[in-house]
């Protein structure tokens, strides 16, 4: 057990004060991320710490850049009183995306706000993985670049790839759809960023796109969820007891290759009938769409192409409307499995499933009721996730913020700034 | 978060001074519980609790009858110091379980160890659940019954039942291999239990079993275990973080009835092409054994068939190693998926699975390599169960003991027993 011995730290060694002071620091930075600007007085009514302690730490996060006063509290009794916010311009954190048609770069501040988003058609499959990331690195410089010229400091980058990933040493293991095996990317995406040091970590995009769907939710998100990520490879994110399942070595979650059809078609990752084969994007396309057809060219835009499908499936497209049905059969029984499982209380759909959500959710609300062994599917909720194809680029710059808000003193007092000369 | 002001409680209220010692005496107990029999002067050390405060704690626990004195300490320094031990026999805790062909009842000590136990074979699925339960209230009291005269006190009893399970409503919403649906099967068991008046829960076996495992592996229990129990029907106990996965409304953890095969056998649920109609008891016997071989008579103790059929697999029998083969293969596909899922790094062959361990283990061992996603199977382990089908009602019996372990204050002082003339 812990010996927790006084919020405060007076009375206790000198080293249990400095982390009793940084995790208060953190206390009130959460604070206000999760529940917006406030006056110090109500930040020490709902944090438990005294007022006189509040003040000081409030003191500290400004001079530290990270909180500023903002406007006044409104529907206050008695006199308004100054709130405080969290500085949204001083930091930011970017989040990187490798997917198989497509990267894409995400800047949010530390109010959890996107600053810039860009995301690139790209047939990165066909490429080498250097040239990949060369190019991802670039388009990061381009979004960063006007920010840092009016004094913005990048806190770290989250690298959100499709696969295995190793997210201690920094490389995949292998994310077949991009045929990447034993890519050291952390390594390689630091050299190509270059003059632009900053704290680069891998994640995989799903288990990403989890964290944000669960930040999207605030307070009320489920302590039990499932998120299904719809590309061209088919990812999961799932969300037990509030958080993230990673398993013994990372690995969980890898829901694209369980096996649904023993005589299925070949997967990318070498194996038969992985639900991959019969739910991914490819397999939509392979149905509702000729191989000339311009919603199937990785050089156009993902979400410009969905849009299309969308379309086609609104007036009434029979083909459309075939394929859909038959993808729909699938993500039944794949889903029934899962939710026999995790039992979870929300299921999101992501990525493409999200586009044709309409036509995915009625079929799997119906189709679970049947498919699931418990009654009324366990009783989850379908959902359609509404962060599109940011969800993994939106995590990874959310896991970039958590260095700071965390560990509020890793961002420099004024003092030294100025003695330094560069606030980075 | 908490005011944890001090673990012993002086200067808190009074309330406070309860609960922080009720807490100590948890942690006393516990500690005896998980590590064995040790001075006063050791547990002292190892809490970090002072030691005038593990003296009063343990005469408490002596005056409960939870604690006792035990031999001196082996390899102490100095003078030999008395121990103390968990007390093997003043209380006990009851696991109870209704399946397919048999019902059992497993009577532990506050020690964890085994006192009496029963397995009865029986045919439950060809019976009324009233009836089911009558006959198990009956074993329950025929094992009871002598430790009872001899003043032991049962502090409760968990009813394992392969199912669906709404443990605080104590009603089995649908166990299909036994035909129970809507069975408020707590209320029942205390009416049959009559006289006999203990605390009665409920839970799904293979949850239980999977505690029952932990238990087993002690302080090198991994975090991340997955637990297959094999009968007629296939359950299994999800452990990450060294929790059980429960799931938003408790229903986790149904792999029986995953569908791996879309045009396969019909299940007992309903559905078709579950895992459970092709790895399940039954799926065996119907490959290895003709309809009037004895290894099919319900009639016969489960582990005397299985036995019987381990015998002819030593033996080379043809048919029984061919219906072997033919569920490994199965069983290697479905565990593929769930490690693929779940990235445990334990994967324990409960059950059935565990009798023919030594043909499944191997073949897992190397079909898991192919199957999985992630390099080596992710790393996971395949280790065969020692507990026999005594994991559910040892998985049940913990479960109970937790009532005292966690409180020991509802065990009566004797100055109290002694005012009342009757311990329970």
């Amino acid at each position: 057990m812990p010996r927790v011995t006084n919020r405060l730290g007076d009375g206790g060694s000198s080293a249990d004060q400095v982390a009793v002071r940084r995790h208060n620091l953190s206390l009130v930075m959460n604070h206000l991320r999760l529940h917006g600007s406030r006056s110090r007085a109500r930040l020490a009514a709902e944090t438990g710490l005294n007022k006189a302690t509040v003040s000081s730490l409030v003191a500290e996060l400004v001079s530290r850049s990270l909180v500023m006063e903002g406007a006044t509290e409104r529907g206050a009794v008695g006199r308004p009183g100054l709130v405080m916010e969290i500085d949204p311009t001083t930091y930011v954190a970017v989040g990187a995306e490798v997917n198989i048609d497509y990267i894409s770069v995400l800047v949010m501040n530390l109010r959890g706000e996107a600053v810039d988003e860009r995301r690139v058609a790209l047939d990165t499959s066909h490429m080498k993985p250097t040239m990949v990331l060369r190019r991802l690195a670039k388009v990061v410089d381009a979004v960063l670049e006007p920010l840092m010229t009016r004094g913005t400091v990048p806190v770290g980058l989250t690298l959100a790839v499709p696969g295995l990933t190793d997210n201690e040493a920094g490389i995949v293991h292998d994310a077949p759809n991009l045929g990447w095996h034993g890519q050291p990317v952390v390594e390689q995406m630091r050299h190509y960023l270059g003059q632009l040091t900053l704290p680069v970590h891998l994640d995989n995009e799903a288990n990403l796109a989890a964290l944000a769907e669960l930040d999207a939710r605030g307070d009320t998100a489920p302590g039990e969820l499932l998120l299904l990520t719809g590309a061209v490879g088919v990812g999961g994110g799932i969300v037990t007891g509030g958080r993230l399942l990673r398993g013994a070595r990372g690995f969980a979650g890898e829901l694209g290759h369980m096996q649904v059809d023993v005589d299925g078609k070949e997967c990318r990752c070498g194996r038969r009938g992985c639900w991959e084969t019969v739910v991914g994007l490819n397999a939509l396309l392979d149905l509702a769409a000729s191989a000339d057809d311009p919603v199937r060219d990785p050089s156009v835009d993902v979400v410009q192409r969905l849009g299309e499908l969308r379309r086609r499936a609104e007036a009434g497209d029979e083909r459309t409307l075939h394929a859909i049905d038959q993808v729909a059969d699938w993500m039944v029984r794949g889903c029934g499995t899962l939710v026999n499982l995790f039992n979870p209380e929300v299921l999101v759909l992501g990525g493409y499933f999200a586009v044709l959500g309409p036509w995915f959710s009625a079929r799997l609300a119906e189709g679970l009721e049947d498919q699931v062994f418990a009654p009324d599917g366990g009783g989850v909720q379908v959902e359609l996730s509404t962060l599109g194809f940011s969800s993994a680029v939106r995590g990874g710059a959310l896991r970039a913020t958590h260095a700071v808000l965390d560990d509020p003193t890793i961002a420099p007092l004024r003092s030294e700034t100025d003695q330094l000369g560069d606030p980075s």
